[in-house]
């Protein structure tokens, strides 16, 4: 569809935190319209009996994600769903012409085993047989993927923590300038990563006043950062993935430590080497040397706040990612792709400046 | 000094996170008693009208720090002093037999010249020509250099940074486990570390909802953590150490990135390493295998939480370790060397168990 | 029983926050002694399966609350169970001779009627006929009811707003000096408040960051509130209690505006008629005028602060009171109740003195 | 001036919190510029280099606030300065032809005297002489004083805890539906509120974990509110205001308790009388009964979220207010009079909707 029109936009999943913020971004943007709202335990009500916070135009009603009544209302689906269940609706869509933007893990992988080993268990020992699907779907990180995305019938936007740590770390593979070895991410995230459905760790009584790391050495999105790292380096890549839970809402802050192959680079020539790569993208900004990005910064935007830093006497590069775990890091991330695939500007209606403090 | 007897404690800089802490730890002492209270800012005023939620016995004065009263009134003065000014009176008092705890970093570095390099800017461009003295200070950490806290007259109580990163480091370096280069120390600090004197960065609305790295490359607590790390190792260990600021009062958490020599070597086993060292110090608890530490079990206690991950896969063993910055990190370990330096089990009269949540 | 002796007590409702809170408060406590944990969710597994922050000796097996059990085990129960459980345990356990301190709502109501009517659809519509056992508990705040609760089989300690809010309020309704009429109450509670078990509203990513009402008009402790005003009044006393949820752990401040009779009755007037009252009750700190109490002053400790405020404008008095809501407003007021029955003195191995900041 | 054409304004006092909310807001107005960045601590420095996250077109010099430069710049002037500092320049800006909207509390008052009763303390005893200007002044409440304000040359804009406190309580006090006296405001404020110049009370460390009330009795927005209450009401009206420090960045909520003259009158009712003076302000939305407002759903945005109930037991009303104390209570509502003196819709280019969680 070309840019000209006004693009109608399904959310599924509307009052979990990735449909609630794809609604909320989607009445800012001048060409795409939220035409159909889906969800399971909301079906039936009123938009306003579920969020009287977010009124919406004529206060529409929530219905059941039926694939027939999605492709009469919307021309794309922005599914934002417990991982398992996009991967059964989302064939459905796309046999009624509906573009799918699925901020699930379901289609994250190229390979439909790996899927398996990682989240079978999570979807209920879920038995899929939609392979090809997987290998046709695209991964949504649209500074990387933008044509592709573009043309794409199916979009996989990528998980928050790999979007906060690939958009640093992928120029460095690009180009060999670092060691695929020995790659050390230690990301840091608010409590709304961990969605709204309640979970003790997650209450403001256990979460406030402290920080602590989950997932150490399993967590399942080590294997999604290494797909993307291994794709962009041409070689395998291991790194060691360990994230933190930290006592705020919103933002994830990535810090990468990755040793350079030569020592003569500095912290100049490295942010030299974002600023090439992200000088026309919108969505990333690179700091300049010295100053490291706050999570803060980027709270409520689309933006990635990207910084670099060398420390000859060691010969490591760090690398810090700041973003909106909700936004870039999920919903705004999905928007970004809708834009491509509507032939839009990939920014298009997207907050790109926070609201500080 | 036996322990036998009751030890009469100065806190100089008494209204300040540090000395504040110290005062409240002593309130709930068996054998030890705050007899002198010093401070600049808040001298000749009385105790209630600078901390009325913290009532004293009899509401002392708030005194300056003169040594001859000092002397006349304790037998042992814990400094809570900005770099730079304990090492102007820590000499009068140990001329006059008052035994120090120095909470500042004006001698945890054996060399004079190293400190000049790493502190001299901010205390002014001090000229110090103690040399001597920063050779006979100890380093107070309790678990590893007990017999020469008790015995010193000047302990320099160490960072918290550096507390919380030496204690699951230091077994391995010392059995020779762990390579001694490519450590990666990602810590993560409450704002209380700032102190309490005013800053912009750690107002509330500045801080709060928010993470961000600070120091990248130049943190001072580097070079101090190296120090002791090389005396252990008995070689030269070069680490890469970044702190980040949290949106949480108090609590410090340390992840340590190291690479296991043998790659053998299982979570079981460096538990086991780390059991074997600390079975016999209270102030030190190592979890179970899989269980890592949130800073809110330590909160409020002079109890590092300390706990190991090998990830076979690459080869990297994950070290974590949650402490109270203000406490073990800080006046807690202070009132630990007290401890011995009167005679006293190092736990004497410190808190070990959080009010959880 | 006289207090020479070690008390035993079971902890019925172990893991939620209550029963966390009094078994950490009895580790410090030199003449009680948790002897039994009880959990149903829990029942079987190892203490330290559940709360591995919180080491208790021997590591005990939590237990399913039979009655017989407890009563071989324990001379003292502390039940904190959902509303609507206790009243089926507690007969059996006083039938055995265990003295109960019930930390619910059950046994709050001098009336079974009023708490039906109150409670009853929260606890299932569940058909109450131990009218009696209703009159004979005792209401436990132990500043009013001292001598009472020292002779009780069983007592309730009342609720965290009614603490907060009463304890402040009595000595003026018992000397007649506001009017009865007209009073507010405008609380405000840390998430805590609302317990263990996840609740979308007190999800760190909804709770944090705003405050809001809730329970207006309707909040069950209006009536309890009324009930204590009542009896010390000597006359009905209608108020309007509204509370808020504060983006913080623990604490809870009640602010309470009334009428003074009297008009010429000054801030330091009415500060004498709080000291009158509560000089030898060591949990409640009545503070200088013009100092008003700061919840974070009291948290992790059994003090209530209270401060009274005179507007000689608009003939209103303003009292503030600052609790901890886990502590004094729930679980260590039971320990305070329990030093009663057990005849030591009230604040016996209770903390009174926050560690700030 | 028509609102055909570009405004341009001049933000004085840019990077407080006041100038840094205006220069924000007024990046996604559409008809509105910034042209010029005044400031006294940070003249002569580009912008970037004081707010790297804001990065402005064209990296801009922040200027010391001369009047004729500002008048060669601007059409309009924001103030955002420290009381006392506005009276001084805003006469040179107004005699130049500049429109001034200050957000300080210079010119809130119609009486000069009762400015300096209540401010000139602050002022450093600033003798005033500007006492016509003071009358001329428009308070800038837009749902209240529109037409006013769209043909003033100087607008004060109101204090955060007035705008929200006023704004459900102004329909009740006009139609003469309850009691003038005894009304009692209970607010909640973030620490934003206390602006960005670094104090003890506003860091995190000490607010955090914490609420406490502050400014009991004589908080000088009282008379504020008083002033515009009686212009209101017709008569004077007396009331309680006490606010209360949350700790939390953005948000107030205002809850107002007062006395129904008609005890009939139901919540329905009073909701009805909300909704006729607000229907047609897009920057107030009146809340169904029973839905009572959280500072959550206002934040970062321009809208108030006002809601009512009624308790016929006692015969109070209840309001609640919730608004972001920097956007509505403040720099907003500056905007929102800019728009109204540039002949623009009120709501013209300010957030409407908040980004939730």
């Amino acid at each position: 569809m070309a840019g000209g029109g006004q693009g109608r936009v399904a959310v599924i999943g509307a009052s979990g935190y990735g449909g609630l913020q794809t609604i909320r971004l989607l009445q800012d943007h001048p060409s795409l319209t939220v035409t159909f709202l889906g969800g399971e335990r909301s079906a039936g009500r009123r938009w306003s009996s579920i969020c009287s916070f977010l009124p919406l135009p004529e206060d529409p009603v929530v219905q059941s994600a039926d694939a027939e009544r999605i492709a009469a209302a919307a021309d794309y689906a922005v599914l934002s769903l417990p991982n398992g269940l996009a991967c059964q609706l989302a064939p459905e869509l796309l046999q009624r012409g509906v573009r799918v933007v699925d901020l699930s893990a379901d289609f994250r992988y190229r390979s439909l085993e790996q899927w398996s080993q990682v989240y079978a268990q999570e979807a209920n020992r879920l038995s899929r047989e939609d392979s090809e699907l997987c290998q046709q779907a695209v991964y949504g990180l649209p500074e990387w993927h933008g044509p592709a995305i573009a043309e794409a019938r199916l979009v996989a936007a990528p998980g928050c923590f790999p979007t906060a740590s690939l958009l640093p770390l992928l120029p460095f593979l690009k180009q060999g300038l670092i060691d695929t070895d020995g790659i050390v991410i230690d990301a840091k995230t608010g409590t709304s990563g961990g969605g709204r459905v309640p979970k003790e760790a997650m209450l403001l009584a256990e979460a406030s006043e402290s920080i602590a790391p989950y997932g150490v050495i399993g967590h399942r999105h080590t294997s999604e950062i290494e797909q993307m790292a291994r794709e962009v380096a041409g070689q395998d890549v291991r790194l060691q993935f360990t994230p933190h839970l930290v006592p705020m809402v919103r933002g994830l802050l990535s810090t990468v430590y990755a040793r350079l192959r030569d020592p003569g680079l500095t912290a100049e020539d490295c942010t030299t080497v974002l600023e090439a790569v992200y000088r026309h993208h919108p969505c990333v900004s690179v700091l300049p040397v010295g100053t490291y990005p706050a999570t803060k910064w980027a709270r409520h935007t689309n933006r990635a706040l990207v910084s670099v830093q060398v420390d000859t006497r060691t010969g490591q590069m760090i690398l810090m990612s700041a973003i909106d775990n909700l936004i870039k890091g999920q919903a705004g991330q999905g928007v970004q792709c809708l834009n491509l695939m509507h032939g839009l500007p990939p920014e298009t209606g997207l907050p790109l400046q926070s609201f500080y403090p």
